[in-house]
């Protein structure tokens, strides 16, 4: 089976309620406010000195390298996002500025293609040195998504001819004797070597990513061993002993049945077996896939599309544990995840990974977020008492509060590129088909038997079920349009023409055969909000109810519900009722429900008492989770108890 | 009002039910057990080094110090409880081996009165110049609760002088200029100071208590600022920067209202200050007192008597927050929180204090020994999940079995020290009075009127309420016997004689009168197991309930319940049933209650689910949360749902 394409994002403009509030952010917000951060002209955020690093390593400047390890990625990815940006918003400055860091990256660079400023500027001796802390190939990897990014946008290719010299000293690096099983400690490299060879042809970067993959876990173990070399350098200090599973390389990855470690390794990693299953037609690392991807999205995903439940090492634990108040949930781990899931379904040509994706993107992605783009959340709770957040204890990773910028400035970064590529997710291309995935308003350009076709959609998603998809098919070709039912749409009806149409879902598209010049299909479905109850396996959420409304998951927040949304217990015999309220939050389907608050009583009763708490009835107020913490401060929680 | 004493255990001999296995445990099996691990002869534990130390840093052999800054309270420890032991059970060869251990610290000490092997074998330019980590005041302290120990059991003074010329340099150094203001990292010399002024009537020694707890967060901060010190010494090369509140060194002891910092710190700083408010009749400061305690039991304190509820540096957090599932609660911490209330009951005669006490020591204390005595548990949570607890997690410091003995050895010896001396727990005396704290079978020497009385408790505690005294009073003086009525108990009845008393609670205590030679006091009470609930403001407990019966609470095991206690919720309608099992656990009641229990349904449904689960009746098992974890290994839970 053909893969399916992401599609050019030259060739899709997002125009959608819901989108275009993040959408616009980006371009707005987030891209001059983080080029002021990295340039450290940001007063409310921490120093980055990133671009500063860059001028210290080509020798502009006199100074020390500052910042984390992997500062430099901060640069690539803002270089992605803008990339994607320019594909919907032709700015001339705002190339240049990228163009001008372009040719800062090409000044710093060595003459050997090394790029990297910590070791450039601090550790010259140590290139290469600490493979499990270094993060030199995941900074690497993320340059070339940002060279393969810009190239396809810009046409301009002197960014992927840095990273195209880069990654041949990689490849010639990692075949030497001295580097026999290496592989990174931190994954990503994999995703920016496929990238490079699709957009280079140089089948040596696809055979580099497969071989860091093939090697990992198997012995002799390099990251087990590599403190033991005689060059090691250590970049961390860290007292604790690696082990191994933090970074996936406890055993080959084709024999790991479950998730584990690090989740951002972690998924960038599968996103690069599933690349790699279908560009070798490696079946058996394709079946791999399917058992990860399974394991997570059965034992180990909250509700919100969060992975990684330990605050401690950002990671997998096991099947179920699930806990509300302490997880990480890193913002990157559900943006890489919805990297492996936009892989799968481009193979497999199967939507239920699009949803999980879905959730992801809607939910944790959009979480990570504030409504005014200048602030982020690392860490995504489902329940948060602020009081309880305090720094120095379990939860101190927890925040009530998304911060302006970080020190360690992943997740914001990451999801400014996330959220300008959101046309990579909306749909894919085929032979003469265009696969509509995710439900939002835009304008594609397609072509079916070689001629061009606009297709454009409307929608009411995600608070209404109804789209609506106008095909401008001048030549009147032959094509077909997949459109995505989510399996949350109850009763969909879709109408070709006024007519309706019945075919059968496959794998959870319908096929509309495309020939007229103008075609419109008209879908509508059922989306009410309803309750969801969670496996009892999972122990957090026995006895509870979260809510949710087609793609959007629900949270309580103490602006509306007033202090100790754990005193509330819902009556779920009421079904939840909804109501749209245009000023709020940028106009958001409010969800309300029936339920009972435990009265505190007398406090003098002390601490523990006999009295069973009396409970007095209550009006129950839940907002999309993805909305959550952008008014007053206060507690939030996703699951509720259940009368 | 006169201090109630503390009896001299000499003088009273525990013959108890309940507590019989945990007091011969500790001569047994944990005494020897322990010494085996000092001299790294018990092939079951992690190597202690500890003997090893006082004899390489007495000269007597080569080697490295080996252990953390604190290894050699394990042998303060170690030989307090070896002279508790001995009051109740003589044994020469344990008493020449404790001799002789005496006599290695003797060589060990420098001239100058000097003693930690730490310092003195690694680092012997830095004694005194890192009060934060280097706990050379917390050894000293602990050595000095041996010494008062070992002297007022065996007569012995030899560890005394040892630890006077001790704590006489440490009186000279703290008072010179440059330790202006300088006070312990980690409390308990000021306790150890205490004891040793009640022993030798040298009253510096209870004034250099008093001023460590005056300087504490006064200006200038001696340990905030400790590590701009020229001659600082760093021991732990922790990145972290110290945080004041840790130690309760971010303002002075009288003007902190909450409990805070690390929970065994704060309550051994706790118990010093109560000593001290009352020796200085300081009425200030025995409010502050009672602040504290009233904070920790109104707001900080689990149901187990367990404080501390962060993993994270063992600390108490905020107000209400009591995580069941990733608390810390040291066994060390219940037992500074029994010391505590002790103290404060000492000075009040106010049995609420023993009642807090009296939880602590039941419940977390308790659980912290297995029934076995070999191995032993720090952290005491109310919820576990085995396969959750993973290293490299939030919950990497939860374990689901006891530990044989751990690197860090504190919670083993200190858990012993507090079960050998029992007795001073049991009673205290008063005037011509006796008062009777714990319900415990014993037999005390007491004096009335200057004559000796002899009072033999039998009691059915802690399953039935009947305690019985005999009190043998050959001279017929006069006296009064204060016996604590727990709050709990129902319907207390009192016979003296047959006949029934009546007579006021004086703070918990009903008095009687003393005066025939023989006397016989009957007390009766209903202690059915029933229903506990937690102030909702403790949002980890919420819509839960618990099980206490008398001083006991309960938890229920996988090994009875099995897997998933939490898919349980318990019907509060129908009232436990209680059964005495003679051959469970060396005897216990257990509990039984009615509930239902969450199907799970068919898996294939998904990790989130539409369909409410399924509930099918059970019935509930539980043992008291002392004896959790000594059958197979499995899940474990206090605080179940309510139906």
């Amino acid at each position: 089976m053909r893969k399916l394409e992401t599609i050019n994002l030259n060739d899709i403009r997002i125009d959608d309620g819901f989108f275009n509030k993040y959408t616009s952010l980006v371009t707005k917000e987030i891209i001059p406010y983080q080029w002021a951060v990295l340039n450290d002209r940001e007063p409310t955020a921490e120093p980055s000195h990133c671009i500063e690093n860059f001028r210290i390593a080509a020798g502009e400047r006199e100074g020390e390298f500052y910042g984390f390890v992997f500062q430099d990625t901060d640069l690539a990815k803002w270089l992605e996002a803008v990339a994607y940006s320019l594909s919907y918003e032709k700015n001339e400055t705002l190339e240049q500025t990228a163009d001008g860091a372009i040719d800062l990256i090409a000044r710093a660079q060595r003459p050997d293609g090394y790029l990297d400023t910590y070791f450039i500027i601090k550790e010259p001796e140590g290139k290469f040195t600490n493979l499990r802390e270094g993060h030199e190939l995941y900074t690497a990897g993320h340059f070339m998504e940002a060279a393969v990014a810009y190239y396809e946008v810009t046409g301009k290719d002197r960014l992927l001819k840095i990273m195209e010299k880069n990654a041949d000293l990689i490849c010639e690096t990692f075949h030497k004797k001295a580097y026999q099983n290496a592989v990174p400690g931190h994954q990503e490299i994999e995703i920016g070597l496929i990238k490079l060879y699709h957009a280079t042809g140089k089948r040596k970067y696809l055979d580099m990513a497969k071989e860091f993959i093939d090697r990992r876990g198997t012995e002799p173990n390099y990251l087990v061993h590599e403190h033991e070399k005689e060059n090691w350098t250590d970049v961390f200090h860290n007292p604790d002993p690696f082990f191994p599973a933090y970074s996936q390389c406890d055993e080959p990855v084709r024999t790991q049945k479950t998730a584990r470690g690090h989740a951002v390794r972690a998924v960038y990693m599968y996103a690069a077996m599933a690349d790699l299953a279908y560009e070798y037609h490696d079946e058996e690392l394709l079946r791999s896939c399917e058992t990860l991807y399974r394991n997570i999205v059965e034992k180990q995903m909250y509700v919100t599309g969060g992975i990684g439940s330990s605050g401690i090492y950002e990671r997998f634990t096991t099947d179920y544990d699930l806990p509300n108040d302490r997880n990480y949930s890193e913002s990157c781990a559900s943006i890489g995840l919805a990297f492996f899931c936009r892989r799968m379904a481009q193979i497999t040509h199967d939507a239920s990974y699009i949803e999980t994706m879905e959730t992801a993107l809607y939910n944790t992605v959009l979480a990570g977020v504030a409504m005014d783009g200048k602030s982020f959340f690392y860490v995504n709770p489902l329940s948060v008492v602020p009081a309880f957040c305090m720094d120095h204890t379990s939860v101190a990773h927890v925040k009530s509060v998304r911060q302006k910028w970080f020190g360690c400035a992943c997740c914001p970064p990451n999801i400014a590129r996330t959220l300008a590529s959101l046309g990579e997710y909306v749909c894919f291309t085929g032979e003469d088909a265009l696969y509509l995935n995710l439900h939002v308003g835009c304008e594609i350009k397609a072509q079916f038997d070689g001629k061009p076709v606009t297709i454009t959609v409307e929608t009411g998603m995600p608070f209404q079920g109804r789209t609506k998809i106008m095909v401008d098919n001048p030549d009147g070709s032959t094509g077909s349009i997949f459109l995505r039912i989510p399996s949350y749409a109850k009763d969909p009806k879709v109408l070709c023409n006024a007519k309706i149409l019945d075919a059968p879902l496959q794998k959870g598209y319908i096929r509309i055969p495309v020939s007229k010049k103008k075609e419109t299909v008209e879908l509508t479905f059922g989306m009410d909000a309803h309750f969801v109850y969670a496996d009892p396996e999972v122990r957090a959420d026995a006895g509870k109810v979260a809510v949710k409304k087609g793609p959007l998951v629900y949270a309580a927040e103490e602006t509306d519900n007033g202090k100790n949304l754990n005193a509330i217990s819902i009556d779920t015999a009421v079904a939840p009722r909804e109501i749209f309220e245009k000023e709020l939050l940028g106009g958001t389907t409010v969800v309300t429900l029936k339920g009972k608050k435990l009265l505190r009583g007398d406090p003098s009763d002390g601490l523990y008492r006999i009295v069973r708490p009396e409970r007095e009835e209550t009006v129950v107020r839940m907002i999309p989770y993805c909305y959550w913490g952008n008014r007053e401060t206060g507690e939030m929680q996703v699951w509720m108890r259940e009368i």
